[in-house]
């Protein structure tokens, strides 16, 4: 596992940029026996070639056999062991969008759902209504204030939002209130312990009157909370690595990570693979690090989507060139986890890796960059946690442990 | 990670030989895209078979991306944790030229530099002067005493010596005087925390002294000290594994480590492999575990000069039927790290591992030694602290855990 006073005590200055490019759920597997998965069946002129000059291998995100959540996922990337460090989605996703999460500020990660006469949930993503119909919605509810306290709401994605409670002795053991199921009414937030009854009768105070917001709001007109959590206060990825860090991501979830670890989180236009790589180069000169982030291999891979998801990885390597053409001392090429197209929903397996640095990377003899080759690349199977300790290595920005 | 108190409980006794061959810096790389690494250019017919006959793989000798020192190298290839047993350079070259350190004995390296009129280095290592040159120098030195200590002092090689200073009281946290540039002069001994004040005062009343002696030298007029260390009271080999173990080592510091964990250490003439190999067979029924080391693979590294690394490998290939005629049961042929040419110094690249044992390895299908095939050999990628408990098991000396 990474070694963080390790690497304060090794890492050293340099003039070597690092491009660390997820795609999101990017392993896969064959779709019936004998098959070839989403990234092989991808036709991926850009990375094979990077593969051919560099060296492949798998990394286990978390342990073997353990399915991530995709905040656990990128904290193993960056190097923390997500064993040991819990991030819960309240407030990654709240600042991912940029609210303040400092001090006593509790948050949480709200869905709107629908529910019949009786309250009880009839859909539990309120039929995934699009941004443009949850922002008023989000709108109303943000207007919503409790006495002695500071409520804020912020729309996230399609029907997610994040909310935010300021106040004093605020505490964070408190269960979902979604139910995981249709057919009974959403649960109310109920604390695990008795310091955490004060927070938990704040947010109950303000589902209830967003009960009435919400009445009469015919695609929306309730609501589930998730992820009560407080900062986590993580050590700072900057001051571990010594790397001015970037992240160029679209969704909150990643950007709020990425803000939680230290990095700058870099604001642009645009969504494609094209539009982040130019975000990428906009701050080149300024970054020694960038973790650039795809969403859509995922999704597409929980859609079900088999050429879905290849497509995106097609998109991808078509966009590489703009990424090549900064020249990077050093890329790694992977995902967080694997998404199998043929499961729709994450899992355990190994994840495909690229590692691809002229200067210092001992070539194997692979030609593609796929699962089946990735299984016998030079650098073997191996923690995603000590991904960042091999890039670090790599870019020639560790020094020798010991005489 | 090994786990001694596991090898303790489960080491047994056995008439089996097992060979430990450590080819410093065997590791390397191609020099372009698509070139071969030195030991795939090197023409190896003995290892080949070997390979052939075994079972390849590759080691990682600290951590993932951590490029180690010759000392926590080595420490790893013996189980021990290097992030955890801290062996400084001092007492490893002191107890390398047989130097008692036991006791309250602080050790450090020196190096001989030369300083202009103003005492200023202008050559760090006094332009690398032969053994010949610094052997009356260091003899000169050692006849400086200091009241109330025993000081001694013991050349090493080329420009390098060791000192050791017993007495009361003394510790060792102490900076090293080198300053790591030329232009400056060398810095006194500086005590990083106040129990080592005592200490430091004594180096520099030495240094003082010494500073006499060296004035009018003209190819060696001053010094630097570093790794200032005592006696780091390691588990013993011998006790962890069972095994009689003995080190053939040429150089001072390998002695040094082999010693400290209790090896014995084999004093003989020449220093080619076949000299190296002709002592092991001169102690072969006196012991059950060789640890047999060849420097110049990596000087070969260092020096940037791949066919002569090459060379250095087929001299030992070509050398290997002297050992193999000594009919060991287990022989392992690797790396203590890697030096890749192309870097020229080492490297944090996982190391070749040829592991042969007819009566027990499981072979796999690889017909030759070379980085290529060992990245996919059958025993994996591990840590080098593992090593040990492998060699332990192809050689029968480990019972079974549990019923």
């Amino acid at each position: 596992m990474a070694n963080f006073q390790l690497m304060r005590e090794l890492h050293q200055d340099g003039t070597t940029k690092i491009v660390l490019l997820i795609l999101d759920g990017l392993g896969g597997m064959q779709m019936e026996t004998g098959g070839l998965s989403e990234l092989e069946a991808a036709k991926t002129p850009h990375m094979d070639r990077l593969a051919s000059e560099g060296v492949l291998g798998q990394i286990v995100p978390i342990r073997l056999g353990i399915t991530p959540g995709s905040g656990p996922a990128h904290l193993s990337l960056f190097g923390y062991d997500p064993l040991e460090f819990d991030v819960r989605r309240g407030v990654l996703e709240a600042s991912g969008v940029g609210m303040n999460i400092g001090g006593d500020v509790v948050a949480a990660r709200g869905n709107f759902c629908t529910v019949d006469g009786d309250g009880n949930i009839t859909d539990r993503r309120a039929g995934r209504i699009p941004s443009e119909d949850a922002i008023p919605i989000v709108d109303r509810l943000a207007e919503i204030t409790i006495p002695g306290v500071k409520v804020k709401v912020k729309h996230l994605r399609e029907y997610r939002f994040a909310i935010t409670i300021a106040g004093e002795g605020l505490e964070t053991e408190i269960a979902d209130t979604d139910p995981q199921n249709t057919g009974v009414p959403p649960l109310p937030a109920q604390a695990e312990e008795p310091g955490s009854q004060k927070t938990a009768d704040l947010f109950n105070r303000w589902i209830e009157l967003a009960r009435e917001v919400l009445r009469e709001e015919p695609k929306a007109n309730a609501l589930t909370l998730r992820g009560f959590s407080k900062d986590p206060k993580l050590p700072q990825f900057p001051e571990i690595y010594g790397l001015r860090a970037a992240c160029v991501a679209v969704y909150p979830m990643y950007r709020g990570v990425s803000r939680l670890v230290g990095m700058h989180v870099h604001d642009f236009e645009g969504e494609k693979p094209e539009d982040e790589f130019s975000a990428a180069a906009s701050i080149w000169d300024d970054y020694d690090f960038f973790f650039i982030h795809i969403k859509k291999t995922d999704s597409k891979g929980e859609d079900g989507d088999f050429d879905g998801k290849s497509g995106v990885i097609e998109d991808v390597d078509a966009a590489l060139p703009l990424l090549l053409n900064l020249k990077p001392d050093v890329i790694a090429i992977t995902g967080d986890h694997s998404t199998p197209t043929k499961l729709k929903k994450h899992s355990w397996h190994p994840v495909p890796l690229l590692l691809w640095s002229p200067a210092t990377a001992r070539q194997d003899p692979l030609e593609a960059f796929g699962e089946k080759y990735c299984a016998s690349g030079g650098l073997g199977t191996f923690p995603g946690q000590d991904l960042m300790q091999l890039l670090m290595a790599h870019a020639g920005r560790l020094a020798k442990y010991g005489a």
